[in-house]
């Protein structure tokens, strides 16, 4: 607190509570803000609020919105048939930055966890089921991450949706490119050669 | 864009304006503060507005401050016939960290610096000029970074406050402390044997 001015001090803290930053990169980046034009620095504070009040979850998919439904959920030209299931928000932008993926989403805003008190019913499941229902929806595909949440999440709304006789999928698994076998984990190398391909 | 709604998008952007963070940061930090609840949120945005407002330059030592003088000046407890010049108000946050100094600090806001056009006239020179001709201070230690533009800033004003007869110190060059003297450069190291004390 010694030497620094209360509003000054507030907006430090402000930046500490970010995920990821510490305390010098919190004065660092207070410090970038206060240096900025008055207007520059006025319209990142209405970014926070405008964000704040506009977004909403998607009444189809449950990506975040600033209407009644997302803009790829809104896209004529993105193929209806087929909805990649992702953990939250920020894997649909990972998908998209692949330029490769034309199908809808569905976002579950979350994995089912026992050990943190998450059950099915507190993910956006009822939702994905009633999009299926509609019958437009020939595949679905679990594109949760490959930990041991994202492994039972997927394996359950696999066993959900066997009913309904529609394709289910998984992402598959592997080195990465550009990774290095050296380093790769004996598991992943072992799914890598499982799911080798013919060249 | 694509996927993403505008104002959340805005927000990414602000956040990657910010020194220091990329994309994937950007995104991580937007996403952080559209889940936090409503009010913390909206108090992040406020602690900018607020600091913005609110914070100006210190009379005396050109510190930020949000009122007339700033904390460590108005703290009738500090050393005041003794001066630290910085370069910018993060070093005093520095200094304050080592609990260690009581005296006054002078900022600058910059060093001299031909390259990127920055003259003496730019820096608060003659502000540090008018509180050392109140007969006050006694020692003026120069706290400059030991970069070129540090150093060329700390000679021009040890020159400069010569005719006055003040005891002019500059920061003692040598190993960091618990740094590894393998890794120590030659400048460093030749500094630190030329400055070498009785133990």
């Amino acid at each position: 607190m010694n030497g620094t001015a209360l509003p000054l001090q507030n907006l430090i803290e402000q930046f500490e509570r970010l995920p990821g930053v510490g305390k010098k990169s919190a004065q660092r980046l207070a410090f970038y803000v206060l240096n900025l034009p008055k207007e520059k620095a006025l319209l990142f504070a209405d970014a926070i609020v405008e964000a704040k009040e506009k977004i909403h979850k998607c009444e189809s998919c449950q990506n975040l919105t600033d209407s009644k439904l997302c803009p790829i959920c809104e896209n004529q030209s993105r193929d209806r048939s087929i909805i990649c299931v992702v953990e939250n928000p920020r894997d649909i932008l990972a998908f998209e930055r692949t330029k490769e993926y034309g199908g809808l989403y569905h976002v579950l805003h979350g994995l089912i966890s026992p050990m943190d008190g998450v059950g099915p019913e507190q993910l956006y499941i009822k939702e994905l089921l009633l999009r299926i229902g509609s019958g437009e929806v020939l595949e679905v595909i679990m594109a949760t991450n490959p930990t041991v949440e994202g492994e039972a999440t997927a394996a359950y709304l696999a066993k959900l949706l066997k009913p309904l006789e529609i394709k289910v999928t998984r992402l598959a698994y592997g080195i990465p490119v550009g990774g290095n076998l050296e380093y790769a984990d004996e598991i992943t190398l072992y799914r890598a050669l499982e799911g080798r391909t013919i060249i």
